[in-house]
């Protein structure tokens, strides 16, 4: 009896063992993912156009990024077909301004957006942003987000891709696919991360619970 | 001279015989693009509770599947979480009510909302309704599309498709990539379409001018 009862005592254990060193298994190559919606990138005097003289922003929560985080504070997008209000302002201030909107709201503003990466605006649209204490009239800045993975230089080794490379990601699922197009984001203080818009996302049922691996 | 402009005549002739003939080619594999924005098919039951006794819904426009047609009328959806308004209704009327929202509009109404093909609504979950007469709560019936092909059987034989099949489809473009799970829907009646909603469109920038092919 005895001895039965220790060889289950092994037993048991043996498999609590393994299923622990299962779940603590990670996949090195899989990658989180971040869903964003519409935001605004500002300048210092587009703050201060928008919402006053000298106006520091209010954060309210940090985003997986260093550095970047969500602003109490929104403003009004308006085009020649439409407004979108709400829009979240996200900090810290940058040296010009970048509205990220949604295809979907391309429409809804009357105005065509260009795919672009972050910071890439050079002949990009224009649009009117409201704020509490005024408004702007900026000649460039209007995007759709170009689908991007940010990493640091240890994961892109791992990963086996470069700055700038330009990669696929597949996705399993009833709405499942591949998203082509896919910009590598490395440098030394990013978090690796998968950031699609809110279309994206759930044109493929994914979200940020999910993770996907890089297929070239 | 004459000569000169007898030889100059023949070879615009010949310019544009072979331009015509060029913009007249037509890709026997290429499948137009029909985007479905979120929407509402009532049955007659649920349409006299919300419109009134023996309410008749007034069609606006005619849909590219032979006998579908949007209304003028439209319904507010109610989910826990939130209402979204001015949902169309798409006549004509069906045996059992079905609301096709998009992933973004489920999180809205605080209900998950599985991916499902058109009258496959066993086991979906339900939403309430309401019109300018009163409101239902259907028990179940909300669904997102999944994406399908409708087309009929000379379209199918032509691609190499059987009713039911799941395909993929490959899209160019920036925002390009794979559709997975394409649900091939063939039958006597039916027009040549590959049906998307609007997140699925713009996760892919295309709308209802592109062109796709399908890939097995």
């Amino acid at each position: 009896m005895d001895n039965c009862e220790a060889v289950l005592k092994l037993f048991l254990e043996a498999v609590q063992a393994n299923m622990s060193s299962v779940e603590k298994k990670e996949d090195i190559y899989e990658i989180p993912v971040g869903v964003s919606n519409r935001h605004v990138h500002l300048s210092q005097a587009d703050v201060n156009c928008l919402f006053g003289d000298a106006y520091q922003m209010t954060k309210i929560k940090d985003l997986s990024q260093p550095g970047q985080y969500a602003c109490k504070e929104t403003v009004t997008i308006c085009g020649p077909k439409g407004a979108i209000e709400k829009v979240r302002v996200l900090g810290p201030v940058r040296s010009k301004t970048q509205v990220e909107v949604l295809v979907g709201d391309s429409f809804k503003l009357g105005v065509a957006s260009p795919i672009r990466l972050s910071g890439d605006l050079h002949g990009t649209p224009g649009i009117t942003l409201v704020g509490p204490k005024g408004s702007v009239q900026i000649t460039e800045g209007l995007v759709v987000a170009q689908r991007h993975i940010h990493m640091n230089c240890e994961d892109a080794k791992r990963l086996g891709v470069q700055d700038g490379q330009v990669v696929s990601i597949e996705v399993d699922g009833p709405r499942g696919g591949i998203y082509n197009n896919v910009a590598i984001r490395s440098n030394d203080t990013s978090v690796l991360e998968f950031h699609v818009d809110t279309e994206e996302a759930n044109a493929m049922s994914i979200n940020s619970l999910s993770k996907i691996k890089i297929i070239k």
